[in-house]
């Protein structure tokens, strides 16, 4: 049986009720660790799973911030030093990585706290995740504020990525299944993957097959 | 063995391999069907993985168009009416699904093309996926067009709701594994997924546990 939810139901939803129910809307998600760093570099991580694709030439990534929410310290220091790092999660250390989404204070680094290995790049001024199998270094190029709720859209452009090399197949598709990435969905439910198939690119007078 | 790419080595990257090698860095994704008609009712359907939570009192939903890719029916639909639906993906239907990234001339409905069925409901001008288990209805409230690189981010307000009854768990959480959602990875790649655990609200003095 369907259940209909109109606006007004979910309008006069309990607060903790509508927060699971609506970030479940969304779907599976791109659950990752955002690496960053004060000017003075005391380091930050945090989970996000607003994490998207915007453009990949150049290869750009969008992530949105409550800016009243707890990974404020994110965006604070995105905003000083102009980078930060996006790093996937292992099922090995999901429990750690959902651990960083708590509100520890400024002078505490969720890195020590939670479990997790700062690690350093010329390329780019943020800490990446030594634990990670997928690391994205990026610089800030586009801030946006939402008019209608203030959530902040970042923008960073790629400058360096760190795969596994037995990962990139021969048309460039990371397979991030094989890296050991995995999803989530709403705020609390984690997940691995099983994938039922790649498929080809789609033309109108042919049927998708399978690579 | 790791593998480091410099934002050279992304630069000089065959078009191709770049599109796929960038569209895996974000992760897993939230694979949607959105339905959209123009102001004559002629029905449109088109497959989107950026589709993010922004909000949840109101209940905001962002989605990501390229104003030069195919879904541009899509946006043209929506901005004339305003409305459009989020439809999410079954694993029996991720090939049709794909499908509808075909360039479809703008006389051709991706439902009747790719095998789905328009669905209508009072609470939005625009057409729900039959065969969807979890269908949103939305009304657009916002239009950014991202300076970086003219992407087009429409945010729509959850009119409606609709999901399988036995998917709503006490606490607001929709189960949506069990809905049957799949996830994508890049463009060409589809998952089901395992739950790892749903987990507890964070707090600094104690390590999540499981619900």
């Amino acid at each position: 049986m369907q259940k209909v939810y109109s606006s007004d139901n979910i309008a006069t939803m309990d607060d903790l009720f509508r927060r699971a129910f609506v970030n479940s809307l969304t779907g599976f998600k791109s659950v990752c660790l955002i690496g960053s760093q004060t000017l003075n570099g005391k380091t930050n991580l945090a989970i996000f799973s607003q994490v998207f694709h915007i453009g990949a030439n150049p290869a750009l990534i969008g992530i949105l911030v409550r800016p009243d929410k707890s990974p404020r310290h994110t965006l604070e220091n995105i905003l000083a030093t102009k980078y930060f790092t996006i790093n996937h999660i292992r099922e090995e250390y999901y429990k750690n990585a959902h651990q960083t989404s708590a509100r520890y204070s400024a002078d505490v680094s969720e890195f020590e706290a939670c479990g997790f290995t700062p690690e350093y790049s010329s390329a780019v001024n943020a800490p990446y995740v030594k634990e990670a199998n997928v690391k994205i270094g990026l610089n800030l190029v586009e801030k946006n504020v939402l008019a209608i709720n203030q959530t902040v859209l970042l923008i960073g452009e790629v400058k360096e990525v760190i795969v596994p090399d037995d990962c990139v197949l021969e048309n460039g598709y990371i397979d991030i299944e094989k890296a050991g990435s995995i999803t989530c969905s709403s705020l609390e439910s984690y997940h691995v993957t099983k994938r039922l198939a790649r498929l080809s690119y789609s033309k109108p007078d042919t049927f998708p097959t399978e690579l």
